[in-house]
């Protein structure tokens, strides 16, 4: 068997792909519209790791999306956790849990899917605005 | 950067083991207890494919979990989707939807988190007793 994605649906392809793709940092590898349907996948992955997949579902008829407590979060681990977090941050998402550790962060998608961002390998050095940057909201 | 996991919460690690290991087929790959944080972790991963995980978690100190919509499922692709789906029933699993096509079946893990099953490559011819087995319940 072989894992191929992990499906959470959205209210907003554009602001979600300016959050998972243009925020995050993963690369869109496939669309697919289907109007019989009414809705949209868009599949996602980390450069070069196309087999391990996130797919955004959006119903064209528009449903307001909440989380439940049964699933927890998407991992990622990333090259410099302080550059991720400040291009998520330039893109208008707030840094709930910030890297003070120089190793572990999370954020929100705009549906409130919980994201936790690792540093790959050892924790980075503590350096600000991070440092004492408190956290915002739950995650 | 690299995915690493999707993380759920679970209320009984034995009924998931027997779940995600037993009947659904991941490898048990990592497991740690932190009694000062009082949670316990479960790692799992398909047969040959580590880097693509899915983290239980089991807070000790009981909460009920219930899901949300902007979560859809995780999805997996299977060998035999009659095979998996046979072993899962004999786990005592209902299959919510069952391949009836020999393509596509869904499950429900002891938690709620809903589970898409992929017959790899080409379906399978139709086969009883899936061909002319009925919906059961939502996924």
């Amino acid at each position: 068997m072989k894992y191929l994605h992990t499906m959470v649906r959205v209210t907003d392809p554009e602001a979600s792909l300016r959050f998972y793709r243009d925020a995050l940092g993963l690369e869109l590898i496939r669309q697919m519209d289907n109007p019989g349907g009414r809705f949209s996948l868009y599949f996602l992955a980390a450069p070069g790791q196309p087999e391990a997949q996130v797919e955004l579902t959006h119903n064209w008829d528009p449903e307001a999306y909440t989380g439940g407590r049964n699933f927890g979060h998407l991992a990622y681990a990333v090259d410099d956790i302080y550059a991720t977090c400040a291009r998520l941050q330039a893109h208008g998402v707030t840094i709930n849990r910030p890297p003070r550790d120089g190793h572990m962060a999370f954020v929100r998608s705009p549906d409130g899917i919980s994201i936790e961002l690792l540093q790959a390998g050892r924790p980075l050095p503590p350096a600000e605005p991070w440092a004492s940057m408190p956290n915002t909201g739950s995650w």
